[in-house]
Order: structure tokens, then C-alpha cells, then sequence
């Protein structure tokens, strides 16, 4: 069969928060061939994702994605490799291509899953999926003492594990982020896994990073993450020297497999973290999660948003039984919560697993996604380049 | 001052070529503060880093380029820093963000050169700006004949080096690659310069690029240009330690000066290769020209486009002495050749140097550039986000 159509959907809550959660909005995709449909989330900007879907040619390296796309044979795993490397070839100067390619490529597995009636942990090869143990992702509290009841709430819930991440961490100073991270620990309990995401808040000044570490190791922090940005590799790997036994965490912002090798090679990371929906795709992740494997060092997914971008996360290593551990987002805009029908909730040990059903296994909530339905259209070249298609 | 307006002009060619000739469309940055104006250039694709530039909100690190732009204080070389600073951090996960930020940056710099007096490596701390020496930048021909003509054209030109790239190299056989080589020695003659861009044909495949290293030095040349995507620093370094005395050149598709890095510390190259619309501007440009240098590694510009983006190209390394090669693009698409009112001729002696005027030095034609203005309108959550301005 081949790909008749890729469509892709703006949604957006009515009010965006000048705060760092990214389920804010979303930029779905829908992608159709023969008698199946297959759907995937980019984890982007969604507007510039759009055009580079659309836009015109540049030149032979710089075309828009679709054209990469449409039309293309998709009949085997062998195919949705080929489809991406097409991408990746034709759209190499077309930066937010990367982001553009993440969803399609997870609807191409979804798609595929379903006709071949196969969840996509089985298509990439993985005989079954293993019960991860989620962490509650949150946004750290404007006062330690928010960060405390955020932390209570999170063990309250039963997770024995939660990440804060964000706001004012790394902002204000070192005594500061200093009494968050007792607030955190005293909440979480002496038992609770405790992970501190920095957001890239100190860009690649290592000894800013650096003056944090008695706080963190007293803490008793499982991993720090993205101290500072993707490319800081340097920075990364000397922090790593410093910090034992906080480990380094970071990856989300690889919007290609290259990025997470680096990461993994010269940044001395403990865990990297993959976005699938940014990296290129399930594909791409996949072989992060191999390269992972090869060398002790732990994959886990990044997942800020739907439970369909969920889903996708953990494919890639469903199938790796001590990579255990799984982000889990637990402050979810509505928007996101209504993306899909069903959900990944906890099961009785309070453990989360990749659904048992063909492709991604979940539905989008058309009817319910309507209301956040961005208007977009988009005209270049005395043509509607783009112009949002019906849900 | 402060910044009152940021524009961006999507121009093309009436008809876009299905080869690697990046002349072909323009993104043209103007930027307004006080009685200046400021111009730039991205080398982008157009549509998606317009998008860049004015899509909504997703969140507090996924917002739109012009926010962290629009209405910031201009008055010294500092402030552009901060203002780029700003924009990667308030667009961390908007991937296009870095192309458009670059020519953003680079139309800061031409403002507050034209506001100071002073031409822009004079801003950078350069005392002077030392000559450069042009190589002839072509694609290959598409027979060797067809080479052969085009490096016995470059030579009658006057060209001491020139650089043969994309097309057929590396898609057909290792002997038909060998033919082209010997084609471009010849016509170059015993003297010339050979420079060779393989446009990331063999992606990460150190074999395919490796079969060539006897041809290529068989022909004596100087470098070979990105052989494999940016990320495959592995494959750098393994074909960097086979290929002597050929030498490795990379770098254009860096989109922030960390990439850069990585490549001249874990990739091993020769040459560093900086595309300023691309890099995030002439500052981190700049930075990577004097990392280059601290590490004996040669630093050039990457320029396919028009003679502003030449001249934006030459500031980083306009006082680095020993840094003496440009790539000087030599098949201009009228577009590209009618961008600017001057032009960066070569003097008597075959060289080129970055013009000693304010600013960037470079008037762009705005009245030629009309016809080539292509019409964009972007709506979305009910408003006009952009619609092309007045040139």
C-alpha cells in the first residue's frame, strides 16, 4: 500500500502559561494508507512544523517533508527506515524538518502495527514489553514550600519515584535550590527516588552546575539533568567527573540519534532520555536505546504530553527489561489528557506498560480534540500551502 | 536604541531547480532601531523560519524568534549577545529557531556597525581585515567532461583553487568518482587548489567514503568536504586518520557553535566550515573561529548565496591572519547576484576582502529584489501572524 495523505493538526489549550509545560499545545499527526490510518505526535512548535511540511523547494537538499512522503510504499519495517532516511536526505538544510519527520515516522509504525495487527514493540523486534516503573514528572513549586506538598502529593499517589524540573531551580541561588531539594526529599520520603531536571538553566556554565552538587548528592538525587544544553558535551563530561553518584540525564533535545551518541560517548550521561517525537521517530530511538544498552547506560523516554506520545515513548525499549524506569507526566493540560480514548494508567504495583494492541493502541478523541482545533492557513507562491484539514 | 521592527522576505527564483545550488531562494532579515536599518540574511528555508519568526506561544522555552527580538535595547556589541542568549533560551525547542536567529544576528551586527562607523570585524576586535583568497565554488559537472570544462573555466578565471561538490559525486561507482577527479586535476592544472564537497552522500558509511581516499589523493586534493551528516563523529574521526595528506571539511550544517566544536574535537577536520545564516550569526561565528584557531585547525566561511551573506561570512575571521581561503560562489542564480548593490569583487591579485565600509558594507537592492518578492500570508488562532511587508 502507499501514503495517501499526511495531515497534520495545530491544537492548542485557549491560554498558553509563560511556564514549562509543554502540553500546552500539540501538533498531531494523521497519515492514511489503503484501508488504515496511523497517527503520531510531534513534540515542536507547531506552526514552523506545519511549514516545513508544506513549504516550497528550497533546492535538492531543502524540499518540504511531505514530498518525501506522499506516495511512498509502506508495506514493511524496512519501508518506514527507507521513507526516513528519504526525509532526513531531502530536507537536510530544512532544520525543523527533525521535528516535522518524529510524528510522521511514529504514524508510520502506528499504521503499520495496525494492518500487520501487531503492537509496535513486536515490529521493532522486542517478543514482549516489560512493566516500567513510572516517575511523576512536575514542574518544581514557586516556594519550597509548594515543592514540599507537590512532592506529599506525589507519594501520596503512590509513585516511588518523582522528577521536579524547571522554574525557579538554578535561578535564584545556591541556598535556594538548596532548600527545594530538602523540600523535595522530605516530601518524597527517605525511600522515593528523587530526579532534578535544571532545564539547560545554567547553558554551559559548569561551575554554576557545579556549586549544586553537595545539595543534590545530600539529597540523595538519582540523576541531575540537562544542566546545561545539548551541545555542552565538554561540560557534561566534566560535571560527570564531579558529581558520583548523582548521575548526568539528558537527550531530550536530540532531534537526531547522532546527538544521543554524543551524549552517551563524550558527555558521560548515566541516562539518556529520548523524545521521540523530536529525535526522528521511533526508528531513531530505537537505536538509541541499543546504542544505550551496549555501553550501561540506562534509556528512558521524555514525555511531556499525550498519552498517544506516551505510547510512542515506550516502544523503543519495551522490550529492555533493567531499563526500568519511565517519565510520566502528571500535570497534564487538558488538551493532552483528551488527546486519545484510552489511557496508560497505573497498574496495581503502580507499574505502567505499553498497550497490548495494534500499532501505538491508542484513538484519538476526534470529537473531543475539535474545541482545540487551531484555524491555520498558510499561502505562498499565490497557492494555499496549507489550510487545517477536517479532524 | 531599541529594536522597532523585524522583518523577514521570502525571495525566489521563478522556477527552482532540483540541484544543490542554494541561490535559488532567499530569507531576507531587515531590522529597524533608531534611524538604522539593519539587514541579514538566513540561509534557510524561507517558509518554516518565517514561521519561526511569529508562531504562538507553546510554552515558557517554545516561543516565537521575534518576542525576544522585538523592542530590546541596541547600543553596543554586548547587547547582541544577550539578545541571541535570549532567543535560545525563549526558543530552546523550536528547532528553526537557530536559522532564523542567524540572519536576525547578523542584521544586529550590520545595524550597530552602520550606527557606529565601523565595518563589522572592526566591532569583533579585528584592527584589520586581512585579504582572503577566493576559491571558485561549482557543482559537478554531470559527465567528467562536463568537470573538466568547469575547472578549465575557474583556472581561465583566474581561480588559484576551486571547489567541485554535490551532483553525481559518490552516487555512482568509486571509478566514476575517479573520472571526475582526474577531470578536475586537469583542467585546474598541476598548481590549482582541489577542493571536493561530497554534500553527505555516504550519510555514516565509512567504507563508501573511505574506497575514494586513493583517488582523492591521486589528485592531490586538499580536502574533502563532509563526506558524512554532521552528527557522525565517529565516521569524522576513523576517515580523518585514513585519508592523509587529504585533509577533512565540515561544518556548514552547524546550527549552534557547540556542533562545530564537536567537530573539531571528536571529529577530527582539517578545515571548519561556518555558514553565519545558519551557526546563529556572526558572535557564534566568531567564537568558533578563535576555538578554531587555539586547535590549529583552519577556519573558513560556508557561503553559497549572496554576496551580503558573503560579506556577513567574511567578519569571523577577517583579522585571522593565516586563515586565507573563501569559498566564493561562482554559479549565482540572478537573485542572489542582484541581492546587493555592490558586490565583493576579486582585486588585481585574485583576492577578495571584507568590505571597509560600515556595517556589512552591502546596500541590498530592494528595487531589483521586488520581483522576486514571493507573497506569504500565515493565519492562525484567528489572526494574520505575518503577511510579506513592504520592501
Amino acid at each position: 500500500m502507499r501514503i495517501e495523505s499526511v495531515d497534520m493538526f495545530y491544537l492548542s489549550m485557549p491560554e498558553i502559561e509563560d511556564i514549562g509545560d509543554g502540553s500546552q499545545d500539540a501538533c498531531l499527526v494523521r497519515l492514511r494508507a489503503g484501508d488504515y490510518v496511523g497517527w503520531g505526535e510531534c513534540e515542536s512548535s507547531p506552526l514552523p512544523t506545519i511549514a516545513a511540511l508544506v513549504t516550497p523547494w528550497s533546492h535538492s537538499a531543502c524540499k518540504p517533508v511531505r514530498d518525501a512522503v506522499l506516495g511512498q510504499r509502506l508495506d514493511d519495517v524496512a519501508d518506514i527506515a527507507r521513507i526516513a532516511a528519504k526525509v532526513r536526505a531531502d530536507s537536510l538544510d530544512l532544520l525543523q524538518a527533525d521535528h516535522a519527520l518524529s510524528g510522521i515516522e511514529a504514524a508510520m509504525w502506528d499504521l503499520l502495527g495496525k494492518r500487520l495487527s501487531e503492537p509496535v514493540y513486536r515490529l521493532l523486534g522486542y517478543p514482549c514489553a516489560y512493566a516500567k516503573m513510572p516517575y511523576a514528572s512536575v514542574l518544581f513549586g514557586d516556594t519550597p514550600q509548594e515543592t514540599l506538598e507537590k512532592a506529599r502529593q506525589a507519594r501520596a499517589q503512590g509513585f516511588r519515584a518523582a522528577k521536579f524540573g524547571w522554574e525557579v531551580f538554578g535561578r535564584g541561588t545556591v541556598a535556594e535550590d538548596a532548600d527545594h531539594l530538602v523540600a523535595a526529599r522530605e516530601g518524597l520520603g527517605p525511600e522515593g527516588m528523587l530526579l532534578i531536571d535544571a532545564g539547560t538553566v545554567w547553558r554551559d556554565d559548569l561551575e554554576a552546575a557545579a556549586q549544586r552538587i553537595p545539595a543534590l548528592q545530600a539529597a540523595r538525587v538519582t540523576w541531575l539533568e540537562e544542566p546545561f544544553v545539548s551541545g555542552a558535551l565538554r561540560e557534561y563530561a566534566a560535571l560527570a567527573a564531579r558529581c558520583a553518584p548523582v548521575k548526568l540525564a539528558a537527550g531530550e533535545g536530540s532531534h537526531n540519534e547522532y546527538m544521543a551518541y554524543h551524549l552517551i560517548d563524550y558527555g558521560g550521561v548515566g541516562y539518556i532520555q529520548i523524545d521521540v517525537g523530536r529525535i526522528g521517530g521511533i526508528g531513531a530511538a530505537k537505536r538509541v536505546a541499543d546504542y544505550a544498552q551496549a555501553r550501561g547506560v540506562t534509556y528512558v523516554n521524555h514525555t511531556f504530553t499525550s498519552h498517544l506520545a506516551l505510547s510512542a515513548s515506550l516502544q523503543p525499549y519495551a522490550g529492555v527489561a533493567q531499563d526500568v524506569l519511565s517519565e510520566y507526566p502528571m500535570e497534564l493540560k487538558a488538551l493532552a489528557r483528551e488527546m486519545t480514548v484510552e489511557h496508560i494508567e497505573r497498574d496495581a504495583e503502580g507499574m505502567i506498560h505499553a498497550p497490548d494492541r495494534p500499532g501505538l493502541g491508542m484513538t484519538p478523541n476526534t470529537e473531543a480534540l475539535r474545541k482545540y482545533l487551531v484555524d491555520v492557513e498558510i499561502r505562498a507562491k499565490g497557492e494555499v500551502r496549507y489550510r487545517t484539514p477536517e479532524l
